[in-house]
């Protein structure tokens, strides 16, 4: 089953439901450009690839839903559509990604109403079957790195769940499994959401793939005794200089890469690469509900005092020179990024 | 109260029980040796100070309970009561440190098997006193190096908790703010036991000294933004060249720490200098259950999938380099710390 797709039937959104993960699986449904918006900002759905599909198919539902019956109003509730999506969540780029890609079609659109709502849809559709595919070719290009015996560090979820389907980095873990090779995977959990251990354990467990959890400051011990091969993540987004904005806790895991010689790789499909914006440091970083950080039980025993507070970035900044390559589904890039970034998008 | 203190009217060991913290408090009772063991290995009581007068205050117990009326007799019980407690934790040299002091009284002693459980029992009594005033010292020490304005990052709990009073890197903290400081504290979660957002919360709460919850891989992310003045955390055990054995992901901590330029102090009383080690890779690395990582919830989810594995290191070696001072109650040590530290011995 895809991560997210459209229920042709009801004219909805279906997707996995992925805070009920790894207890239960459940699909949510979006009916409404307001139910969606809360879908990515609640984290229903995550994963940059995926929310950018989420956000074309949200527009493909405001369209629907839309009660004009001129294109030059159904364009005007795209557009408002666009800005709640916008809003949602502020530092993948993807989202603005989807958003364009849709709006660009409704924007230059010469046909009827009802004829602009079965383009959209048809636009939705096709760049989420690309997604699949970009995902395969980046998989590929990915798994041509991975060695037999490697022990790979893997930060957050970058597997089926945070795409169409395949993923990024867990994609060509999942290519190089297939191919025979013999893995080991050390997921960090990702606190706060947990993401690690409740998405990609969950993941590598289907495919049959060797894991043990890791708690997120754990990965230092491990690199530094020297059993770690390779440390693997994706991109929220790519500034031109590749700098990496990724799950909070991805400087640290490459930083200690680095010191210990240990190459880090990070995935993303090219949709996530912003050429307009110069390094991370321009990126705005999501500080998200403090009670994503305090409501935790170890034990059943609830672990923060009442009252407490606590500082939730959702996503740090990973200065480029820490990343070894960065793949892609046009290849894999090297340093200087500045220079191979600006070539693909030439 | 003390963290630990003995029961004259029982003749047993009480100590808080801070598995329960920060939801209730509680008091544990130990009454004979193996339960006092169990303690420790359950973490019970935890903190290298803490587990040190633990142990001797264990050997108080023993010989309490021992039915020998011999010297000899009883010196072999003191014996037997050392091996198990010696085995309940590896790590911190403190067990060892505290089991040495008592012992030595023992192997010495000239009167009769009842003189010398009351010889014993003082000598117990006298340890717990001391460390009050080496935590005491070691704070003032501490609070000199800490700026009016100051936001510290603090790793794992090193309070009150964590000895019999006041604590090491908290204590200065603590005598900081009683001076008129005003300070910031950034207290990492300390994944898996959460030892940060159970213990030192709790403490800085009862303490009015203002303070965030983070997860420990968000310091990165505030080391590099330039608000952090400071990195500070203790040690379950420092080796004679100044490498730092303490709390799961203080290396990586330090790591980026130092890449931010921001100083690492790290706080102990001698009693956790060995220096029959010359660097921290030769101390053992105790690797706890699995159950402490898998065992987890966030919003009453269980965070990991059925049958998932884990790996638990508790410990791991901040090399000395990455140290800017070790804080002992004699001073102040800077590099080269083989010949500083060796200096105290002498």
């Amino acid at each position: 089953m895809r991560t997210i797709f459209w229920d042709y039937e009801n004219q909805q959104i279906k997707m996995i439901d992925q805070r009920k993960l790894p207890v239960s699986m459940e699909i949510h449904i979006c009916q409404t450009i307001d139910e969606t918006v809360t879908a990515i900002r609640e984290m229903v759905i995550r994963g940059a690839p995926a929310i950018g599909i989420c956000a074309a198919f949200g527009l493909a539902l405001a369209a629907q839903r839309s009660k004009s019956q001129q294109v030059s109003g159904l364009v005007a509730d795209l557009e408002i559509a666009s800005f709640k999506l916008q809003k949602a969540r502020p530092t993948a780029v993807n989202l603005t990604w989807g958003i364009t890609r849709i709006l660009d079609e409704a924007r230059n659109f010469t046909g009827n109403a009802d004829e602009l709502k079965g383009l959209i849809l048809s636009k939705a559709q096709q760049l989420a079957d690309e997604d699949v595919m970009i995902n395969l070719k980046l998989a590929s290009f990915g798994a041509d790195l991975i060695e037999d015996g490697d022990t790979i560090i893997h930060h957050c979820n970058t597997g089926a769940l945070a795409a169409v389907d395949w993923g990024t980095a867990i994609g060509a873990i999942r290519m190089a499994h297939e191919r025979g090779l013999h893995l080991h995977v050390l997921v960090d959990e990702t606190r706060p959401r947990l993401q690690g251990s409740r998405l990609t354990a969950w993941e590598l467990d289907r495919y049959g793939i060797s894991y043990e959890i890791i708690t997120d400051n754990m990965s230092g011990y491990f690199l530094r005794s020297g059993i770690v091969n390779k440390v693997l993540f994706g991109a929220d987004r790519v500034a031109a200089n590749g700098d990496v904005i990724n799950k909070i806790g991805t400087y640290m895991l490459a930083l200690a890469a680095n010191e210990n010689n240990v190459p880090v790789f990070s995935f993303v499909p090219t949709s996530s690469i912003d050429i307009s914006v110069e390094n991370g440091d321009q990126v705005p970083i999501e500080e998200r509900p403090q009670e994503e950080v305090l409501n935790i039980s170890v034990f059943n025993i609830k672990a923060t005092p009442e009252g407490a507070h606590a500082r939730n970035p959702a996503f740090d900044v990973t200065p480029n020179e820490l990343i070894n390559a960065i793949v892609t589904e046009k290849g894999v890039l090297h340093q200087p990024y500045a220079l191979t970034i600006a070539e693909i998008f030439n």
